[in-house]
């Protein structure tokens, strides 16, 4: 007999029939002699609606008094499904974050988790209880309500997994784990059975929407096994997230693609020590995320440096670096958009030759040219054509999986 | 300077052009040099819709955890009208019951209030907020949040106001004031300008709506004066609630109605010691609230009572009635349906002689008929049929105001 931590998100608690298939689940692991903590998202677009209404009241929200407001969402969820098992004769309690109390920094929206307090779920565990808790909340060391930016359930659960020494974590969502691409892109995608902390944060970051990053960063620093299940298959087996793969592990472990990236071509940046630093300063002051990174060293008096932002980004990308042209001394700046990146992760690529010989191949085949070329030791990104991207993804899938 | 607690209802922030005016009602008191805090209740039907939505999951709902989901709707509020505030420039923060914290008894749903911590308000107020505070909620010593049932609102702004020692209380509500009858019965009504705790009291209690009456008991306890005022009038007076009465006071304050009435009569009691407790042990065992009670005594073996009660709770006197008819020594049980507690109230009531003979006048000339009489210091109380009450309270209002 262990502790499960499992989370379900908004789709699965969206109304009273998914709220019955998740009692099923949570049901389940009483039977079986578990311990259980169960972390909820807001209902279906709740959170949304309330986003809305804020929206009425002003356009520039207060941004402690939006936490107060968003983090009403999952209390009514907690109390919901609290009720529909005391109804069917099961002890279960309701938590918010501030009855745990989950303690947080104090960055209103995106706060992140301080320290866990165990003692009051594990009271309530061993009198019996399954104890519901709030998902994406916490409080501050002054009490103040803290929410942690969307997705946060997920990094409620796994934390809570670490905190309370769980057996594992299991994240219920509407599909049945980690597939090696995006089924709405690629017919032929296959579910993978296990994957590894980092091959999993490198899918999340390269646009598979399964897992929350911050909750697989916590999974692999502490160690907890994650799950990812479906709602709404009973026998759903998933895919395990965890730190030890096996050896007849796939060479790679999917392909993914982002959209809406923007590349923008520094021409002309003086050769000198300081002035790459003095450029990306500027940047990250204006909040501007960079993505992939392109130098052409050389011997000469000037160099050329590449970059990818967001889409939604470039407009005031190309505005900071208008401003400050003349003392970054830049000749010139240049930026495509439409384009996307496509990328293959997997811990084999460090120790497979021809990885990416396959991956540009896969390409060259259908006419595809690359415009950017980032690697990781797991993980190999192309900067494509928007309207190539899905038959890249396509492409390559089928060279590494078919 | 001081400080003053406004108290406004659902229906005064049930959307944003609402809370524009909740908000010029607090920028004045801000402008006029006073420390404002402000008790808000969920806005429009958002209690009602939370509790249909409850009713989905189970017709027996947890109340902990009824308590844990309605308790959102008051939190909505404080959030929308912070921001409204801080957008137009003016410091404000929200507090739930928790964060005050407002300490109260275990039972759920109709929770009393235990204690109020000042500190957290009060530095709040000290560092030039204006303090947002979600009604009708406190939590108990283990920290589950609680609620105080219907109107509790009130009870929290009054509360908060003797605790702050705060100059005064305003209740902002739809109508400017309490009035001397229902304006929907008596056309020729006249608001109050002042009226006494005691006699708001029996004014609640007789079927007025415009007080809970918990918040009238803690404004008398603690000699807080309350004032009822229009929230949709800029210069709305009101009606102050307060201890000490003007000289040139009207002999009576008010005409009440107060409907679905049933009377029983218990007709040939044993004359004995003891038998008339036992009678009205057994009601309340079963949770049966009685109002009024008359008995005519006599030197008789047996004796009649009769006694009123709610109309839904009619049915269920009459069965625990009739399974105790043996051991509570009853020969017969009457009851009649359908009548109606027409009241006047005033403090003059007992010092002025002839008050009873006119309310009597009143009915006797408009041929209707009095069921039960039923006296007090400050009100007399009569039955009549139900289709002659509105007849009654205009009879009555005239004979006393015209």
């Amino acid at each position: 007999m262990g502790i499960i931590v499992q989370k379900f998100g908004g789709s699965s608690v969206a109304n009273r029939e998914k709220l019955e298939l998740v009692s099923e689940h949570i049901i389940r692991e009483v039977k079986n002699g578990n311990q259980v903590v169960v972390v909820v998202s807001a209902q279906g677009k709740t959170t949304d609606r309330l986003i809305a209404e804020e929206a009425e009241i002003t356009k520039t929200p207060n941004r402690r008094e939006h936490d107060v407001l968003v983090s009403t969402g999952e209390q009514i969820t907690i109390s919901k499904l609290a009720m529909l098992l005391l109804d069917k004769n099961y002890k279960a309690i309701s938590l918010t974050g501030w009855q745990i109390p989950i303690i947080t920094n104090s960055e209103f929206m995106n706060s992140k988790i301080r320290y866990i307090h165990n003692e009051t779920i594990e009271e309530y565990l061993n009198a019996g209880n399954i104890v519901i808790v709030a998902g994406f909340q916490g409080i501050d060391e002054n009490s103040n309500i803290t929410t942690f930016g969307r997705g946060g359930s997920d990094t409620t659960a796994v934390a809570l997994a670490a905190s309370l020494k769980a057996e594992r974590c299991d994240i219920f969502t509407d599909v049945d784990g980690v597939f090696t691409s995006d089924p709405k892109i690629v017919d032929s995608v296959k579910k993978l059975d296990s994957i590894s902390y980092d091959e999993m944060l490198e899918m999340s970051s390269m646009g598979a929407k399964v897992l929350h990053n911050r909750c697989v960063e916590i999974g692999k620093k502490y160690n907890v096994p994650i799950y990812v299940k479906s709602t709404f298959e009973k026998n759903s087996i998933g895919t395990i997230v965890k730190n030890n793969k096996n050896l007849e592990d796939l060479v790679i472990n999917g392909v993914t693609k982002d959209d809406y990236i923007s590349r923008i071509t520094i021409v002309g940046l003086e050769n000198k020590i300081g002035k790459t630093y003095n450029l990306f300063k500027v940047l990250s002051e204006n909040f501007i995320n960079i993505d992939i990174i392109s130098q052409t060293f050389g011997e000469y008096i000037t160099k050329d440096i590449a970059f990818t932002v967001k889409m939604n980004d470039l407009q005031k990308t190309l505005e900071v670096l208008e401003e400050n042209k003349k003392n970054l001394g830049i000749q010139e700046i240049l930026h495509s958009e439409n384009l996307a990146k496509v990328s293959i992760i997997g811990v084999g690529i460090a120790n497979k030759p021809g990885v990416a010989a396959n991956m540009f191949e896969a390409l060259y085949e259908n006419n595809i040219n690359m415009h950017m070329i980032s690697t990781s030791e797991i993980k190999i990104s192309v900067l494509v054509d928007s309207d190539k991207a899905n038959l890249a993804v396509n492409a390559i899938h089928k060279k590494f999986f078919d």
